[in-house]
């Protein structure tokens, strides 16, 4: 079962061929004179970048995460662990991995006698964060995971403490947090110039087809689209508004009889209440394919974002005095920024953005929301 | 205090003022080809339009009703009823109404002596809407009210039991109900081109600003927002599903120690399921200014309006298949479409699309989502 996800087709296929050139061009501009200010050394000089080894070689591995190490600053990818020993062998030859630095799901562990690997980054379902993580922790690596960060919090409770111990990093990717739209955005909520914030929307839906798929059995995903779509919701509520929910309520829907949801959820609407009185709407959806969307809507103005949280494409229009504007950032590689945030981290003893504590509240919010549909209460925080 | 409403300046005046000369033109049009095909009477021949008093001359009177007869082919305005009778008299000059059928709120009930009056629509505060509506009937008339039809359930029932006994008709304001955005987004939402709707999004924003209106008096108004705006979320999502909500959920949130919010809720978020699954967010606000806004989404696409709900320049997109299309439609005027719908019944004895019970369910549901929201619970309906 473990290996099962890595040869799916997965929406990420298809937004990941757009746009591949103007990136890597404004990228490779912006961080050349970012490099030539702040570093003497070259580019791929030893020393210059961590090492990783990318764990679960599936669509978003291969897609995004691979490839997005050719403009990373601070990274680069130095061994890969898969079931499949021909894709690894065939990745590693067009990555420049060293074949001895391939592992499978056995010798994982063997991974801690391998002095070129410093950062390990779980790209397996969510089921499995937790074991894979910890397994990292006591290889002595530092650990970046895909989010959710686990099925449950008392999985992320054991990450975090693992971590600890073993006196290394543990980061959740919640890669909108490190590129431009969403910051810009953040910084514009948050500023205060549309007025105190009164309301966040934020919608994600994407219709699932196979059936088979990992993201449809619960041991795996945890749960149904909150875990893989809604949290992407949760996570533009939470960080436009930049408190903590106190109240949530929800409400549950699933298709009866569709053969892809006899084990997850399909639908799930919620809504939270913040301390400053921000109230949020927003939607999780696997029987539809909507745009990832939010708006924060202040006193004096909205903010919108369409698509919000995909990989690339995002756009932004912001509405004040009547009138509405778009706003063009540059088109950055989510993960190239991510994975070097994490490698800066590792480099300079620094706390993640998006520690592990991050994937916690998450997590607690997300059994919250459960919850409060299960029960048809409002689930106070 | 009943008058006072009828000096206020309110939102409707800023959007009074787009496209007039465009609308009127293009009903012009339509109007004089499908008078020349279904009628042999002139347009102004006598007997071929009901004749019509309007109780309330407030802005909504001044700015969109009055004018709106000008475009009708089965209705006149043949009396004012208003607590000032200076402007009264001026009204009935520019539209050519009798002085001797002006008629204040003291001498309301002698216009059952009037044959040039048939229909008698109430521009009043919500909380009159239930007297003059009775009084109305009492007088022999029949009767089209403003929504929110009452501020309770049991004045919408007392105001159906009226026009029953009277055998007089009862119309609800629902004029998005008449106009052909919303016809044609109920058309799509319910043909199934979009697949089976899932999810709808519905919201509705105003930032009110004098303190002082009747809007935010509790005994005039009913409630806050929820009953002046967001019964248009609410709404939309009734008649975009064709279904009545089984659950409700609710917050609710009011800014402390503002002026304006003494009596009545600022901000209100609504969830509803429907018998067949679909679940609809919603929105409702006196604090912050946001375009009407709703968007069905559907398992093979979406529909969205924005501006939605008010009185012109409505927009239609439509998605499909990864591509955005926006829709137009002819602009015709709300309010010459819903008098002469009423007119049209009046003349044909044909229950209105929009009857008395119509905005009874409303008045129920909003009852459910004010309770929800203070007790913490999911209400079923």
């Amino acid at each position: 079962m473990k290996d099962s996800f890595e040869n799916e087709i997965s929406r990420r296929r298809f937004i990941a061929k757009v746009g591949k050139g103007f990136v890597a061009a404004n990228v490779a501009g912006t961080f050349l004179k970012a490099a030539a200010a702040k570093e003497v050394a070259a580019a791929d000089s030893p020393g210059s970048k961590l090492g990783w080894a990318i764990v679960g070689l599936g669509n978003l591995a291969i897609h995004e995460i691979l490839p997005a190490f050719a403009k990373c600053e601070k990274s680069k990818v130095t061994a890969l662990v898969s079931g499949h020993p021909d894709k690894a062998n065939k990745l590693a030859q067009q990555y420049g991995v060293n074949p001895k630095n391939i592992y499978n799901y056995q010798n994982y562990d063997s991974i801690k006698d391998n002095p070129e690997v410093d950062i390990i980054y779980i790209v397996l379902p969510n089921g499995m964060h937790a074991e894979y993580t910890i397994r990292g922790f006591q290889a002595g690596k530092h650990v970046l995971t895909e989010k959710p960060m686990a099925n449950t919090p008392d999985d992320c409770q054991k990450m975090i403490d693992a971590g600890r111990k073993a006196g290394r990093k543990l980061m959740v990717a919640y890669r909108c947090r490190y590129e431009p739209y969403n910051k810009e955005a953040i910084r514009i909520a948050r500023s205060g110039e549309l007025g105190p914030t009164q309301v966040i929307l934020a919608n994600n839906g994407w219709r699932v087809t196979d059936p088979d798929q990992w993201r449809l059995k619960k041991d795996l995903a945890g749960g149904g689209s909150m875990m893989d779509i809604g949290i992407y919701a949760l996570q533009a509520a939470r960080y436009l508004s930049a408190e903590e929910p106190t109240e949530v309520n929800a409400l549950i829907y699933t298709t009866p009889n569709d053969p892809r949801f006899k084990e997850v959820e399909e639908n799930i609407n919620f809504q939270l209440r913040f301390p400053s009185g921000i109230l949020a709407n927003c939607t999780s959806s696997y029987g539809y394919d909507a745009q990832s969307h939010y708006r924060v809507i202040g006193t004096k103005g909205w903010l919108e974002m369409e698509p919000a949280t995909v990989y690339r494409d995002l756009r932004m229009r912001v509405h004040r005095n009547g009138i509405s504007e778009e706003r063009s950032l540059p088109a950055l590689d989510h993960f190239t920024l991510e994975m070097d945030h994490m490698s800066e981290c590792v480099m300079q003893n620094k706390e993640p953005l998006t520690p592990g504590e991050e994937g916690l509240r998450d997590l607690k919010i997300m059994m919250a929301v459960y919850s409060a549909a299960k029960t048809g209460k409002t689930v106070k925080l």
